[in-house]
């Protein structure tokens, strides 16, 4: 779904593309839909512990894929809008939820004090709730220039993403690893697919399905993200070994303490990093049909192996 | 949006309408579509978390409220069903967060151990987000013979509903409320309007929106699940206090225990019972219009009076 009469984008410009500038736009972009996204009305306290992690920061990296793969696949940031904000309060919702001390026990996160330490823990579990259901009101009531039937694909695309089949089937197998000395490459690579990739990758195929791209594009920026999601999560393991707390704005050296399984205590820290460059240079691949449409893509992939936080 | 050919139903004859078989008809159905709803899968433990709640029995007012209405403004069973068991799922997920020891700590609900003591606060917590992000995925991608405008509208009310603007905002004031002396009967009716009120509600408004019903019926038909919704938590709040825990299927006497505003505390048990009364006759004169045809929906109404548990 090309659309040609489209004047020339900053992307189609690789020479001149510059991913700094172009992160900064689009989190901007993304912070400002977020702020707008939720107002405050009663109970009052509800809305701002939402509010106090929606607008906490963040990288807002999984909004800025379904932005950037929408308008690749030849819609607009506007009808992706909505599902972006979908895509962070999801998100948002389950760093709130693993944060809690019944499971990961954080007490900091992007920088601030977790949720539940602020708000308690009865309010930080109704805050991610709140979040969740609202992802989806948002999507349907908001999402504007989109057929119906792909604004329901969304809808199921999301939920599969968040539920059983997705993040909290990655959670689950996440807490039941813990400690354990025996958890298989397997057993971790299902934990990361589950826990970080599934959400990077409903960035991308929502985007695209927003679009109404065809089914050999969608397949296409599957694989991209899958090799991304990984190449995201090694890169996590490997700064929680060798970042500062203020770096991280969380904890560093969670994982090791909890004697978490992670690609670095499987490989070492070398083999880890080729793993991820590796990945993120077939992620890269996937890519060049698009040409220089693509650059965001492409920027945001390098991105991930280069980041220190 | 009726349909004049169908061949004439049980509800049409007034004279036999047989509440407890049509409830438990009902019920029966609900019950085998809920089960078949939820394959388990790795891990398994959070499936076998999400099913022991979800089919831990219960009235299944909202999915058979959901039906009836369906059926009432022209439409069948089955195009309602998905939605009857994301309503379910939504509720039960209600009910798994709010007993958490974060929450209400409960340790029995239905008659059996609630989620938490069975599986653990983390799994519990995690139960009651897989239950919440699949209602959605489950309405998306099982409704069937309904226009797509449709199933989005579903989406937002469902989701609107849970959120901050329904279930969670109604739960978040009944915590703050909880010890205070001084909680106003207007008070009292936002926590129930939002804790109770809007999902039941949301069963009856679903089912006719599924059926492309005009919003003159689901205006009337709100009227009817607003006072409804009431009504029944009068007689929760009255049956905490006069019947039994196995009556109950979960601890009587919380309430008082833990001081909380009910309808009985603030006008007595008599006043209170007439109160639920006068609310059913008023739900029930918003379906005189229906004539026959509103037999399972008067027939709901006067059960949420009369019933024992």
């Amino acid at each position: 779904m090309v659309q040609a009469d489209k004047k020339p984008r900053k992307s189609e410009k690789p020479l001149t593309f510059d991913l700094n500038s172009y992160l900064k736009q689009q989190k901007d972009l993304v912070e400002k839909a977020l702020d707008r996204s939720i107002a405050i009305a009663r109970p009052e306290k509800i809305y701002e512990a939402m509010r106090y992690s929606l607008l906490a920061g963040g990288k807002r990296l999984r909004p800025i894929l379904c932005l950037a793969t929408c308008e690749l696949t030849g819609g607009d940031a506007e009808m992706a809008m909505p599902t972006a904000c979908a895509l962070e309060m999801i998100h948002t919702m389950s760093l709130i939820h693993d944060d809690l001390p019944a499971m990961d026990n954080d007490d900091f996160r992007r920088g601030k004090p977790t949720n539940h330490k602020v708000y308690g823990d009865d309010i930080a579990i109704l805050a991610g709730d709140g979040l969740l259901a609202y992802a989806f009101e948002y999507v349907a009531t908001q999402t504007k220039n989109v057929a119906p039937e792909n604004i329901i694909r969304v809808v199921a695309c999301l939920g599969h993403t968040v539920g059983a089949a997705g993040l909290v089937g990655g959670q689950v197998l996440d807490l039941e690893s813990e400690g354990k000395p025996d958890v298989t490459a397997e057993t971790l690579s299902f934990i990361h697919t589950h826990k970080t990739g599934a959400l990077l990758e409903a960035s991308v195929v929502s985007g695209a399905i927003l679009a109404n791209a065809p089914q050999e594009d969608i397949d296409r920026l599957s694989k991209y993200a899958q090799n991304i999601g990984l190449a995201f999560q090694i890169i996590d393991d490997i700064l929680d070994i060798t970042a500062t707390d203020e770096q991280l704005g969380k904890t560093a050296g969670k994982d090791l303490e909890a004697q978490k399984a992670t690609y670095p205590s499987l490989w070492g820290l070398e083999k880890s990093r080729v793993k991820a460059q590796e990945l993120v240079d077939s992620a890269i691949a996937q890519l060049s049909i698009y040409g220089a449409k693509a650059e965001p893509l492409r920027a945001v992939a390098n991105y991930i192996v280069t980041r220190d936080r």
